[in-house]
């Protein structure tokens, strides 16, 4: 265990993958990192999945204590990797210690926060309506309502989370917590990374007694291996976090399945933020600086990561953007987490700066080899960003665009035309949000999320949490990556008329034998 | 008001369609009924759906007191159109007085019970995480969430329910309910019922203050009405109730929009009953009586109609078919609600009776002129019905498949066959139900609404409901079109994030103003 051995994993062993080679590149150097991986074969990703829709039913029948032992049992056994998964993690993405060791704590929080929903039992909606046989015209029968798996479902892993929004990251956890089977697609850029998790999942479910089914890892470098995999029979739903190109495809290919099947893809955004007249004028540095540190943080690898920022014009605003200016002139290159990553990055600000209504207003200093990307500041007229959709959405990595507006009206218009963001924060003085209600109204119709001065990074992992916006910020804005409500993305409520009580889940049985929230016949109680 | 004026209903005025003219039919004759209708043109489509899009801002920020008044009067009104209604619907679907008015009590009582969940509250899934500023490494902010609509929707009305699920019914109801604005298509079997209860919405919509954008009436017999309607870039989602075809080019088109918006088709479904050995041999012959009238109930066009049932082969089966063979022979022909769906029926039982492996069994007696359809009893050898999909298909209007199966294995055998239906009934003696276990375990992953002892037909309006299953009985099995739970399918989570109090609705504000059920901390309360 622990050790790396370039493989799938399938069945519960590791399987070589039987198509093209890859290897992991390390980010600062370029050179390749060994194992040499392969890109799993049709063969292999269908048999990941008719291993998954195997061990679906028992997956599914599993106690909700067994579920949660099995998540923990994960969460420990990520911490007992130790640095092997540090290292590892650190050498395929660059990403620095700190942020590595925190995404483990977030990822091995993920998993104890689901397993501590599944044992207080009430995310399943149950809900009964006891029968009523004297009721005229007709008797009315007992009707008893909870939510189940949806069955297996695939999950893509992110290139900017490696761990936490990747092989035991959000998806996984509230897919194995609802009950459903998972067949995890490795991101490319970090196939050791998903391996070393990968063995600690297998260990997890054999020592908690989950089918081996329950869980895979697939490796795919090119887009192909996403493609076959999404068009399998035997597969529910699928989750997603990265480029909108990649979640639209996806989600595209489950639409037109003769069988289409819902796609949770979290395709990032611009998250704009709005600094409202007040508030620039009495702090327009101070919010500088903290959004020009949201911005990079990360190298600007966040999907809240803020990309745009909109004022008044004014003498307050040429300050503000001054500032923006001195932060973003002055701060260092960094290491994107991949080769393709970096040159997506350049590639976007190349566009971006060609646009008409574009100025550069600064870059980072010149530095380093490798995936190096230097931060970027434009300016854009506000007619430039109403014109040009593509100054409305993200460049992913270090760059925002600000934008002075003439008047409330023009602010408002770009409100109004904004697509949907994961999204969008609001600097004010009480008396700015005042002024201001019918931009927070509008934004309320754009967002997933809506901040009051602070900054979009940084998005919390409880029951509150909306992480997810209208599209193109995500593909199903009616739900969540991040917070327990993620787990309602899996399920679908099945209803049991008149069914005796042995043949029910506890959930639903007289006298509520699990002590969870349900609403009998109207009433929400524990009853 | 309430006279036939051959409109469509936008911006809370009547409109003459643009479109191609027709009228409804009167099914029993199959003469054309007064007045003309018209559909709607490209720009009346557009005209409807901006004017949705203008309404939904203020429909949204209206008071959930405010709307619930609104469904109400919606309510009130119907009921005092009295026999004008009633006779419509009747002329127009030759449905009987007693399943009318029986409709328009469901219709009210659904408009009702909407009414009485927003007037509770508790459905907006209020959560509140509270801040913590001197939390380490990094403070947590003031995290609150709760569900606000979607913006403007379509809504398609159904044939065989012109009614309840039709210009006031339960999309509607439910989409008016979450706060959003609602775009009927009606459908051409009934344009006048669909216009006196359009006529009413808007009347209320007046009476209670609702901006008249919040509801609109589009006429359309060609299908390009409804697929120009559904690309409109205003609309947010479309609800539909009707057949597999068109559901499902609905959803295609919705998935290929620029921005993909959710489609909830109600498809229908075969709605299979397993007749289990010791029922069988106990009551196989009640069995049959309920299960023919289930199937024959309103002339076979109900979505929950049972369309194929299956039990094990024996002296016990012989007699259970002979007792199915006697109630079709014996069962007069009905009127269906149009003549092409009587049309529809007759090429369904025609496709059928040529299949390989099916025989005629019995059908009702020849009756009737204009859209009438006579009830088909088939027999198929489960061997056909694994091979042919078209057997484990509907064939809306009365029709019935009877299958023996020479074990238990081939009956296991097609429930894991079975696509998606909207429900699964089973009739077993207590020990029937624990030696087929494994069945109901089967049957629970391919339908919305597991049932023993009963018929699928008759569909409780209340919390425990589930109507929707999987594909292709619904295209999202997440998601139920009728139940207090139906209002879900409108909405999505908004997170607000260290927004003041003022700025935030009732339902998140400290104190818990309208007293309704919040996740507070973690914790489950009215506090």
């Amino acid at each position: 265990m622990s050790a790396l051995a370039g493989e799938c994993r399938i069945g519960g062993r590791g399987v070589p993958g039987g198509g093209e080679a890859f290897q992991a590149i390390d980010p600062r150097s370029g050179a390749p990192l060994a194992p040499v991986y392969r890109d799993a074969s049709g063969a292999q990703l269908a048999d990941a999945c008719a291993h998954a829709a195997a061990a679906a039913e028992p997956y599914a029948a599993m106690a909700a204590a067994q579920r949660a032992r099995f998540l923990r049992a994960i969460g420990e056994r990520l911490l007992a990797i130790g640095e092997p998964l540090v290292a590892r993690v650190m050498a395929e993405t660059a990403l620095p210690r700190p942020r590595v060791e925190g995404e483990r704590a977030r990822t091995i929080g993920q998993l104890q926060l689901f397993a501590a929903l599944l044992d207080e039992g009430s995310w399943v909606d149950a809900r009964i309506d006891t029968a009523q046989p004297a009721r005229q015209p007709q008797p009315k029968p007992d009707l008893r309502r909870m939510l189940f798996p949806l069955g297996p479902v695939a999950v893509f892993g992110a290139s900017n989370f490696p761990l936490a929004y990747s092989v035991a990251g959000g998806d996984t956890a509230s897919a194995l917590a609802a009950g459903c089977p998972v067949v995890v697609k490795a991101h490319p850029a970090h196939p050791g990374s998903s391996e070393l998790v990968a063995q600690v999942i297998d260990a997890a479910a054999e020592q908690c007694g989950v089918p081996a089914g329950a869980f895979a890892l697939v490796h795919g470098r090119v887009h192909a291996v996403g493609a076959q995999l999404v068009q399998h029979p035997a597969l529910t739903a699928v989750g997603f976090t990265g480029s909108p190109q990649g979640g639209r495809a996806l989600f595209d290919l489950c639409a037109l399945r003769p069988t289409p099947i819902p796609v949770f893809a979290e395709m990032g955004s611009a998250n704009p933020v709005f600094v409202l007249p007040e508030a620039l004028a009495q702090r327009g540095a101070a919010v500088a600086a903290a959004l020009a540190a949201s911005s990079m943080l990360a190298v600007g690898q966040m999907c809240t990561s803020p990309g745009i920022a909109l004022c008044l014009d004014g003498a307050p605003a040429a300050l503000f953007v001054a500032a923006l200016q001195a932060q973003f002139a002055g701060a260092p290159a960094g290491t994107m987490v991949h080769p393709s990553i970096a040159d997506g990055h350049a590639r976007a600000v190349a566009e971006v700066r060609g646009l008409a209504g574009v100025q550069p207003l600064a870059q980072g200093p010149d530095g380093g080899t490798g995936a190096v990307a230097r931060p970027q500041l434009f300016e854009a007229s506000a007619a430039a960003l109403l014109q040009q959709p593509r100054l409305r959405h993200e460049i992913f990595g270090p760059a925002m665009l600000a934008v002075r507006c003439r008047h409330r009206e023009e602010l408002l218009a770009i409100a109004r035309a904004l697509d949907g963001h994961l999204t969008a924060t609001v600097h004010g003085t009480a008396a700015d949000l005042r002024a201001f209600a019918d931009l927070l109204a509008i934004l309320r119709q754009k967002a997933g999320r809506l901040i009051c001065n602070g900054v979009p990074t940084g998005v919390e992992v409880c029951a509150a949490m909306q992480h997810g916006g209208p599209y193109p910020a995500s593909t199903d804005a009616r739900s969540t990556s991040v917070g327990t409500a993620a787990i309602l993305r899996w399920v679908r409520p099945v209803c049991f008329q008149d069914v005796p009580q042995e043949l029910l889940p506890p959930e639903l049985h007289d006298g509520n034998p699990r002590g969870i929230w349900r609403i009998v016949d109207g009433a929400l109680g524990r009853h």
